[in-house]
């Protein structure tokens, strides 16, 4: 039996506890009683931000923090609101992106996306309020007792989301559709690299060193982790490519085969499947080299990366 | 001579110095360099990302920070770091407002929106990336050496920014417009209080309470400056009504006369116009109380309110 199938069995087990976690704190953050310093939250708006936040996605962003900050044995509590956190970050930009004068998505996990469910300006405020409420989460001391802790991640989280992160990726990849010249160059798979780096990896990348932030680790043991996290924003955007264009709309959740419609600059339309598949399993074995000077300590996360790879939706 | 006529000259010159040095910082700390941890900053975002917050509007709310931590000598460079932030969550919330699925307005300070002089995804990405930016600036050492004091800003600028406060109150006041039920009640005299004290009072007041925060003020000097924010974020919404009715486009730099048309809920409408103005004298005679016990070194802060009462554009 391979590590992978003998670890099989109890990570799919981890991934679903972290992911009910995970939607137990959300449900419960996202309660209707205002906090401190609010001063209500509105119906309409907390029950478009639950139908974006609750109840759907594999939860695999809060799963890597929760993981990452075990490697250390930092408490599982401080992980799971950064990660929730961070989720929180992550379905904002689901819903914008899903927007009309965005990608134009009418459907996310197989459920009808936020502006169609409620209507437009809704959705651009659910992404908002998502957005905002996520350093709300950050901040308390429930995420961390030290406040140096806490406003280091605020500051990591701030730069792998905004424009030199995850917006800035959104951007460049409009750019590559063609949407601000219709003749531009495709890109190379440099840039293409860049564009996903930013649009995917810098949130998963966060995921990775936010455990090794939230334990105080060692600079080293940071750089690790970033690497490792780095190695699998790559293989998951790899992934996803290939489902865009292997899977099934059924299956994946949403619709597929938008992105070679739209233009869009993917690993897969530069590498052919056969060559990005090649590519995916070279960053699986990174992923794994990073970990290295962990041990058996980091079973767990290799066999996140490889579950990341081999993904069928 | 009032007192208001004497500090005049003073108070315009604080102002516009205020405001250029905002500008400055803004201009700074938007280059095209990327930070630590970022990747690179796309030109087409940065450049509408400048466009949207740099050379227009008063900073009236970076003055209100300068000045309210001004009044606890805390260092004026703090206070522009806070001040910066808030103003790019004051223009994020602007460009998104302005969206066609919104407020849809193509005037924002006398030049085309965001939305207009770019297109809608850009104006999307360019508010997100500017509230994220703003907890970016405030994690920053330079914003206050203490993470105590960085982490604190943070909390209640999201609390403040949030669906519990900014977001929730466009919520609101869309929802007042019958946007979501065509037979909605009109609002009374309360729910305007309260929408009006989410959409715009919020950010006001955490204005004030962030000089607070960055001193490290005492519990009641804390409550005194939030009093005060409180009270010159409704004058500052009552002003804003009496200008949409009063005002011409050219002076205000904006539409004018949409609210009415848009039958949205204002305190002119409630009150009509000698009344609202009532009240707004009242407001400012709070403002003033809340300031007692600071005397003569509030006199500043008791100008900065009789100006929003009294601006005309």
């Amino acid at each position: 039996m391979t590590l992978a199938a003998e670890l099989a069995p109890s990570f799919s087990q981890r991934l679903s506890a972290a992911a009910a976690e995970t939607d137990r704190l959300l449900d419960r953050l996202l309660a209707s009683a205002p906090c401190q310093n609010e001063i209500l939250r509105p119906q309409r708006l907390l029950d478009a931000v639950r139908y974006a936040s609750l109840g759907g996605g594999k939860r695999i962003r809060p799963f890597l923090v929760v993981e990452a900050a075990a490697l250390f044995e930092a408490p599982r509590e401080r992980a799971l609101m950064a990660g929730a956190a961070l989720e929180c970050v992550h379905c904002y930009s689901l819903v914008h992106d899903d927007l009309p004068a965005m990608d134009d998505d009418d459907l996310r996990r197989g459920q009808p996306s936020v502006h169609k469910a409620f209507d437009e300006a809704t959705a651009i405020l659910v992404g908002d309020s998502l957005l905002t409420f996520a350093f709300d989460v950050v901040s308390r001391p429930e995420t961390h007792p030290d406040a140096a802790v806490r406003v280091e991640l605020v500051s990591a989280l701030a730069r792998a989301a905004g424009f030199g992160g995850m917006a800035g990726g959104q951007m460049l990849d409009l750019a590559a559709e063609g949407r601000f010249d219709p003749r531009r160059e495709p890109l190379d798979l440099a840039a293409i690299t860049t564009l996903q780096q930013m649009k995917t990896g810098a949130l998963l990348r966060f995921a990775c060193v936010a455990g090794a932030i939230l334990a105080r680790a060692r600079p080293e043991e940071r750089e690790a982790l970033a690497r490792y996290g780095e190695a699998i924003g790559r293989a998951f955007q790899i992934a996803d490519d290939l489902l865009d264009v292997e899977g099934d709309a059924a299956t994946v959740g949403k619709s597929t085969g938008k992105d070679a419609a739209a233009g869009k600059a993917t690993f897969v339309g530069v590498l052919g499947a056969e060559g990005a598949r090649a590519w995916l399993k070279n960053l699986v074995a990174e992923a794994e080299a990073a970990l290295a000077g962990f041990g058996s300590r980091a079973a767990m996360l290799a066999a996140i990366a490889r579950f990341i790879a081999e993904r069928r939706a």
